[in-house]
C-alpha cells in the first residue's frame, strides 16, 4: 500500500451496489466488493445495499452473511431503487438479459456474470441497451475476470509490447473433472434451457475471452466437434437427460494468421481448474495453468539459445499488473482477488467516466464464437465464419 | 460455505479487537479480521475497535483504510479499553514482550505475531504472563501462520496419520533475495536491537515451527553457521552497520530420531518467498514450496514400484484443512487465507475455552532454538542442545 | 543385467543387418545396433554388413565412423546380398515403398523409418509386400520409436489393465521450433514430392501411432486444419517455395468413443521436442513429454480425493517396461535407447517367428489418418472418415 | 556429427585398454569405451583389451556381453601387459591405491572409479604416484562422471563467465532410497572396510567434486553430522552390523566466501537419484537435479523484475557442452553419456599431453573433506578445516 494509494481516504463518494443472486459467483464477488477500497484506490467505496435471491430467507441470510445491508426477492425492485447505482448479476445465464437491460435502462451501472447471455440474440439485444446506456454515462462489464489474473494481464502486456513478435499458435484448454463420476447428479449446469450450453459455456467461453485479450486478436472462423459422455444423470429419484455437451473442443483462426486449438471439459479426471493457455511467435512464446495461478512461463527467442529456456515468472513483483496493492514478492495470491481486480477496474472506469473492459461487446464477440462452434459442431465440423 | 455453517447467523456476540501497528502484517491481519466471519462459522464477530500506531495521522489513516473504528498512538491505553477484548500485536519484536504482557494482565485475549520476543527471556516472561492469563479464561497465540497454510496443515495430518511411518529426514529452507542487492538501504530488520536476529528469527523461525508442527517432534540440539554478507548498508545518506546475521543453515535432530537441515537466507537470487519443507519417512515422503502454496507433493511407500511417484495434491478439496470455507476444488488460495484460518481457529478456542497452537510456549520452543543457533554458531558450530 | 539376460552368450547366431540411409536416422539406428546384443537377451547377435549411401566418399566415411564393414552405393545390390538377412531403411519417405518391396521380395527382414511412405497408395502396396513375405517367414516393421519410450509402454500397460477406466479425452502435441525463424534455408523436409507432407508427416505421425498405441484405440475419423506460415525459403541463393504444412492441426473420435485433438508444429518456439500426450478416463489419466522422457504423470482416480494427484513416476524401475536392462534407479535413459529397444523387440519377434508390432498395417493405419487430414483441411476442416 | 569430427577417420591409432571389475560401473564405462569414438573425434580408437574379475566364468562371460576381447582373473598380470596403454579401474574403493599405482609404475594411464580412495593416506599416495606418472607423459582421471552432465557443465561455464556475479550460497543434496526398507539384505558398501563410508563417501563425493568444479571454488571448513538409522541388516541367515554412516550432512564455507549445505542419503523415500545442486550469486542463481538431466534452471538476475524468473534450459543445443556430437536439440541424453563424455575428454587429453580434470588431486580434494565430515561428526559437529 503505498501513499499515492491512500491519498484521497475519507473523500471518496459512496456508490450503492447491489447484487442478485448469491451461489457461488454471489460469494467471491461480496469478497471482492468488501475488499476493493481496502487496497485500490477506487474513486467509490461501494456500499453493499441490497442482495436479491429467490428465497426470502436464505437471501436474508446470505445477505447478513456476505454483509450486505438488506435482501430482497424482487431484482426489477432492486434495479429501480434510488439507493442503487450499479448492479451486479451473478444469477445463471437465462436471466442476464432480463435483469441487464432493466437495470441499464433505470440507468444503473451493470456488471454481469459470464457467460453474457444464453443465445447471441439475447448478447446482441444487451450490447444495444449498453450503448444507449453509455451514452448516458451508464457503463457495463462482463466478468471475465480471467482477464485480471495478474500472470494473464502480464501477458497481454508482453503480446501488445511486441514480445512475441508475429502470432502463430494459441492454444487453450479449460480442464475440470467434477463430472468426471457418471454419478454425480443432474444439475442446472446441464440444462440447455438454463445454462445456454454445457462446459462450451461455462468454461470455453474463459478461454475464448482469455485468447482473445491476450493476443489482442479476435476469432475469425471454427470447426468445432462437441461430446455427451453421460447422457443422462440421477435427479429426484429418476434420471433426467442431459441436454448439453459435455465437452466442447475446435480449431480456429485469428484475426492476425495465428491458428488455435481450444478444448473445453469437466471430464478431465484428476484437472481441477487447469484453465491453461500456450502462445507462441515469432520472438517469443508464453505458457499459463490457472491451478498455478501465480506463474507465467516465458521464452524470450531474443536470449542466446545456450541460455534461452522457458522462464517460470512469480507474478509477484510490484510493477507485475495489479500486485502493487498486495503484498511482497512471493507472498502469492488466490483466486477471488481476480475480482477484486476486476472491480477496482470498473470503479475507477465509472469514476473517469470510460468504458472499461471486457465490455458487452466483447461478451457477444464470445457468444458469437460460442454460437460458431456449436453450428460447426452439428454440420460435420465445417469450418464457420464467425 | 453449507448450510452448517450458515446456522448461527445473526446469534453471534462481538468480540473487541484491538491492533498495534499497521504496516505488512497489520494489512494482512486487518483482511483477515475483516473477512473470518464472513467464511468460517466462528463464535463471535470481531468488532474492529483500535488501531494504535505511533504516528496519529498515519495510524488514523491506516484505520480508515483498513476498516478500524478509530485509531490512538498509545498501546497502554488500548490494552486496557473495555471495549477491547483481544489483543493483536503486529509491531516489530522489540516490543512484542511489554504489549503482549501488559494486556494478557488486563484480561484481553493476545495474537502476538512472530518471533514471540527477541530473546528467550522474553519469550519465558511471556509464556509465564500467558499461563497465568489462561488460568483466568484469557488465551494467547502465536502467529506462525503457515501452520494455516492448508498444504501444510495436510502434511500434519499425514504424518499424524502414520501415513509416513518413522520420520528420518526434515529439509527446511526458506528464502528470499530482497537483500541480494548490496545498495538495498538499511531496515529496522538489520539492526539487532529491534530485530533480535536476521533472517534466523525473521523466516528461520517459520520453518523451525513448521518442521517441529508438521513432524510432531520437537528439535533436540543444533550445529548452526551464519555470515553477514554484506556489512554495510546505506543509510541516511552515510552507511550502517548490519548487526545481524544474513543467513543462517543449522543441522539437527529431532526428538524421535529423524535429523534435519535449515537454511534461511534473504539472497537466494530468484527466490521470492520459498519456504519449502520436505520430510522423508519410512513409509512416505512430502515435498512442499510456499511459492506453490496450494500444492502439496506426497510419496506413498506402499504403492507399488511400478505406479509409485510423488504426487502433486491440489491441495483445494472440499477434504482439505480450511478449504471447505472457500471455493471450489482448483479455485486456488493466496498469502492472506493463511491469516484468516490463523484467526477462525483462534476465535473458535476463546469460544470454546481451549488454549490454541501454536500458544506462546510453542513460540518459546522456537526462541530457544534461534538461541542455540546463534550460540553454536558463535563457538565453532559445536553442536548444542535445545 | 541379470544372469538369465547373459545365458545364452555366445550361442547366439548372427544376423546380417544393410542399412540404407546414415543422416540422423542412420546415426540412432547404428548406435542402436551396436548396443542391442549388449543389453538386451535377443536370439540373433547383429553383424553391421553394409551402409548403403548415395556419394561412395561420405558412405564409406560414415560406415567407418558407425561401425559397418562395408558401403555401397546400390541399395539394389544390398537387398540382393547373401550375407543380409535384414534392411533397415533410413531414407527420406519417397524411396521407402521402393526399397521395402524389393527387400521384403528379396527375403529379407525389414525395419523401416517412418512414415511408412509418402501415400497410401504407397503404403498400401509395402503392406501387401509385407504379408507376402510374412507368409515366408519373413517380418518387417515400421519405426515408430516412441512406442519404446519406457513411459508410454508403461502408459499403454496400464490403459491395457483397465486403471484409466472408459477413455474420454487424448490430447496430442508435437511441439518442435526449429523452423519458427523465417530466414532458416530450405530443406528436402520442406518440399512435397520428397516429405510427402511437413509437420503433418513429420511428427505428426508419430503422435497419431502413439494416441493409437496408449489407447489401443484407432483414429475414426477427423477435422482438420494446416497453415504455411511461411511460403519461401532461402535455397541456393535464391528462394524456394515451401510445398508442405508448417502446421497441422485436428480433431478426432475414436473406435471407443474418445475424443481427441492433435498439432504437429515446427513452429513453438522454445519447444525443442515436445512430445506431448495427455489421456483422460473415468477411472484415471496420464500425462506425458518427451522432453522430460523418463517421466509418466499417472493420476488414480480411486484415491481419496484427500490425497490423491498426479504423480510423477521416474521410469526407471527395473519393473519398468525396457529398464531393467539398464541401470538401477533414477539413472535416466535418453531418445537412443527406444531404438535400441525397438530393435530388441525386432529381432525377439524375428526369432520367435511372430510379427511384431508396429507392423506395416499400423503404419498404413498411420497414413490413412494423414491423409484424411489432408482432405479435411482441403475442404473446409469437415469431417471425414478414416 | 560434423565433417570436422569426421575428418580423420581410419587414421587413428588404437589405444588398449583393460578394465578391472564388471558390474554396474563396467557396464557404464564398457558402453563408453564402445561409444566414445562413434560420436567424438577422438585422437584414438580404443581397443577393448581384457577384462579383469576375479571369477573366471563370470568374467569370460561379462567380456563376452561387454564387448572386450578376453577375460582375466589376474589385475596385476592386466596392468603388465603390452597391448594395455590405459586401465579403468571400477572395483570397490578398498583396491583402488594398489591397482592404480601399479597400472601407473607400470606406465599405464589411468582411469578410476570415485571415491578415489577409501583414506585420505591412500589418495595421498594414489596422487604422488599420479604425480611421478605424469611427468614420464602417463596421465590419470578419477571418474566424477557428473562433471559430464552437460547441464552441470553449462552451470559452470555460466558461473567462470562471471554470471551469477559473487556466489553466496551453495546447496547441495544427493538423494537415494534403496535403503528405506530396514529389510534390504546387508551389501559390501554397507562395510566400512570395503566402502570406506556410507552415503557419505559413494554419493556425498559426488556433490562435493560437483558444488567444487561448478563453483569453482573448494570447500575450506565443515560441520558435519552423521546417522546410521538402521543398524543391522540381514546377511547370510543372520544379522550383519551396519559400519557406515547411512546419511552425512554438513555446512561449511567455500574459498572465496560462499557457505553451503550438504546433505547425502539412501533412505529418501521416493528420491530415486535426486543429485540436486543449488548455486546462489550476486547476480544470477542456478539448480540442477539429476533426475530431470537434461535441464538447468538458471535465474539471470540482470532481467527486468517483471520478465525476471528461473528459466528451464533444456541443454540439448549444438552449442551446449558435449551436445552437439549427439542428436539434435530436445532429444535428450541419458546417464551412461556422461562416461562417454568423461572418456572422450580422457583421450583427448591424453592425445594432446595434457592431465585432464578430475585430477587424482582433485580425488583427494575430495577425499579430505570426507575425511573433515566425518572428524566433525565425531566431534559434536565441531567446525573442522579441510
Amino acid at each position: 500500500m503505498t501513499e499515492q494509494q491512500t491519498s484521497n481516504e475519507g473523500k471518496r463518494p459512496e456508490l450503492g451496489v447491489a447484487m442478485v443472486g448469491h451461489a457461488f459467483m454471489g460469494a467471491v464477488h461480496s469478497q471482492a466488493w468488501r475488499s476493493v477500497a481496502r487496497f485500490f484506490d477506487v474513486p467509490y467505496r461501494p456500499r453493499m445495499v441490497v442482495l436479491g435471491g429467490r428465497d426470502a430467507g436464505r437471501a436474508a441470510q446470505a445477505a447478513e452473511r456476505m454483509g450486505w445491508e438488506e435482501a430482497s426477492t424482487d431484482w426489477r425492485e432492486i434495479v429501480e431503487r434510488d439507493d442503487v447505482d450499479l448492479v451486479d448479476i451473478c444469477t445463471p445465464g437465462d436471466s442476464h438479459a432480463e435483469i441487464a437491460i432493466a437495470a441499464l435502462e433505470a440507468g444503473k451501472h451493470v456488471l454481469c456474470e459470464k457467460p453474457l447471455a444464453n443465445t447471441v440474440e439475447e448478447a446482441e439485444r444487451m450490447v444495444a441497451a449498453a450503448e444507449r446506456a453509455r451514452e448516458r454515462g451508464v457503463y457495463s462489464m462482463v466478468a471475465f475476470n480471467y482477464r485480471r489474473v495478474p500472470a494473464l494481464a502480464l501477458a497481454k502486456r508482453l503480446v501488445a509490447e511486441g514480445r512475441l513478435g508475429e502470432l502463430r499458435h494459441v492454444r487453450a484448454v479449460y480442464l475440470q473433472d467434477w463430472l468426471a463420476d457418471a454419478d454425480t447428479p443432474m444439475t442446472w449446469r446441464l440444462r440447455k434451457e438454463q445454462a445456454g450450453s454445457g462446459a462450451l459455456g461455462d468454461i470455453g467461453a474463459h478461454i475464448i475471452d482469455a485468447a482473445q485479450f491476450v493476443t489482442g486478436q479476435t476469432i475469425t472462423g471454427v470447426s468445432g466437434l462437441t461430446e455427451t459422455f453421460v447422457r443422462q444423470r440421477p435427479s429426484d429419484g429418476g434420471m433426467e437427460n442431459v441436454t448439453v455437451d459435455d465437452c466442447a473442443m475446435f480449431l480456429g483462426r485469428f484475426s492476425d494468421g495465428a491458428v488455435g486449438s481450444f478444448e473445453a471439459t469437466r471430464y478431465a479426471l484428476g484437472r481441477k481448474n487447469a484453465m491453461r493457455l500456450e502462445v507462441n511467435g515469432s520472438k517469443g512464446s508464453l505458457a499459463f495453468d490457472f491451478e498455478s495461478m501465480n506463474e507465467l512461463w516465458f521464452h524470450d527467442g531474443e536470449e542466446a539459445p545456450e541460455t534461452g529456456g522457458f522462464r517460470r515468472i512469480v507474478v509477484t513483483e510490484p510493477t507485475h499488473p495489479y500486485v502493487g496493492a498486495w503484498w511482497p514478492p512471493g507472498h502469492v495470491l488466490g483466486y477471488e482477488h481476480t475480482f477484486t481486480h476486476e472491480i477496482a477496474d470498473l470503479l475507477t472506469a465509472i469514476g473517469t467516466g470510460e468504458q472499461v473492459e471486457p465490455s458487452f461487446a466483447d461478451g457477444l464477440r464470445v457468444q458469437r464464437v460460442l454460437e460458431a462452434v456449436e453450428n460447426s459442431a452439428k454440420n460435420g465440423s465445417v469450418y464457420r465464419q464467425v
